[in-house]
C-alpha cells in the first residue's frame, strides 16, 4: 500500500514538475497572454460582426483573411489558462476555468468547430451563409462567457 | 488652378471619410488590439526561442503548431496603428510610426518575410536550420523596436 501511495505521488509529482517546465513562465504573463489572444480575437471577429450587421461592407476577400485569423487565434488563448493562473494579474476568469476544466475545454472545442466552419463559410462567397456563421460563432463565444468570465 | 485644388481637398477628404469608416472605433480599443496581439506573438515566438535556446526541447511538431501561429500573428498588429492611434491608452509606440510610415511598413514586411521563413523551416524538421532562423526572426523583431517602440 505505501508502495502504491509513493508510485501514485511520484506520478503526481512528475506531473507537477512537466508543468511547471511546460510553464516556466510567470502567471501574470499567461494571463496577459490569454489575455492578448482574446483580444486579438475579439477585434477580428468583432469585424465579421459589424460586416454581419450591416455596419461595414460586405467584402469576400476581407471576411475570408479575418475569419481564417478568427480560425487561428481560436487555437491559442486556452496554454494561458494554466494550473496557478487564476491570479497574478487582473483577470476576469472565474474560479470555474479551474474548478469545472472539462466543461470549459468543451466549450472551447465548440468555439473552433465554429471558427473552423466560418472560415470555410466565407470561403464560399455565400454571404448570408457567411452572416448565419457568424451569428453562430458569436453565440459560441458567449456560451463561455456565461460560465467562464466575470462580467 | 481651384478646380484642381477643390479636386484635391475632395480626394483627401474622401480619404479621411474611409478612413475614418474603416477605423470607426475608439483609439484606445486600436491600441489594445494592437498590444494584444504582439503580445500574443510575442509569447508564441518566446517558446520558440526558448526551444532555440535548448531551454525547452525541440519538438518539431510544436516547432511548426507555433512557429504557423508566428506567422499568421505577424500580419495581424499593423491595422491598430492607424492614424490617431498615438494616443488614447497607454502606449510604448513612438512618433516615428506616423512620422516614418514607409520605413515602418518596411519593417513590418521584412518581419513577415522572416516568420514566413520561420514557418517554412519549421516544416522541413532541420533543427538546426530552425534554430538559426529563429535567430534571423528575432533579429526582425528587434529592428523594428529599436526605432519604433519606446524602452
Amino acid at each position: 500500500m505505501r508502495g502504491a501511495l509513493t508510485a501514485f505521488f511520484a506520478i503526481l509529482l512528475g506531473g507537477v514538475v512537466a508543468i511547471a517546465y511546460a510553464q516556466d513562465i510567470k502567471p501574470d504573463r499567461a494571463i496577459k497572454y490569454r489575455q492578448g489572444a482574446l483580444t486579438t480575437m475579439s477585434w477580428q471577429f468583432g469585424m465579421l460582426g459589424a460586416m454581419a450587421k450591416g455596419e461595414r461592407p460586405y467584402n469576400k476577400e476581407e471576411a475570408i483573411r479575418r475569419a481564417t485569423s478568427v480560425a487561428e487565434l481560436s487555437k491559442l488563448p486556452w496554454e494561458g489558462f494554466g494550473p496557478g493562473t487564476d491570479q497574478g494579474a487582473p483577470t476576469k476568469a472565474k474560479p470555474e476555468v479551474w474548478k469545472e476544466p472539462a466543461k470549459f475545454k468543451d466549450l472551447q472545442e465548440k468555439l473552433m468547430v465554429e471558427t473552423a466552419k466560418l472560415e470555410t463559410v466565407a470561403k464560399t462567397g455565400d454571404e448570408a451563409a457567411f452572416k448565419a456563421q457568424v451569428g453562430a460563432t458569436g453565440k459560441a463565444c458567449g456560451n463561455c462567457h456565461d460560465d467562464f468570465r466575470a462580467k
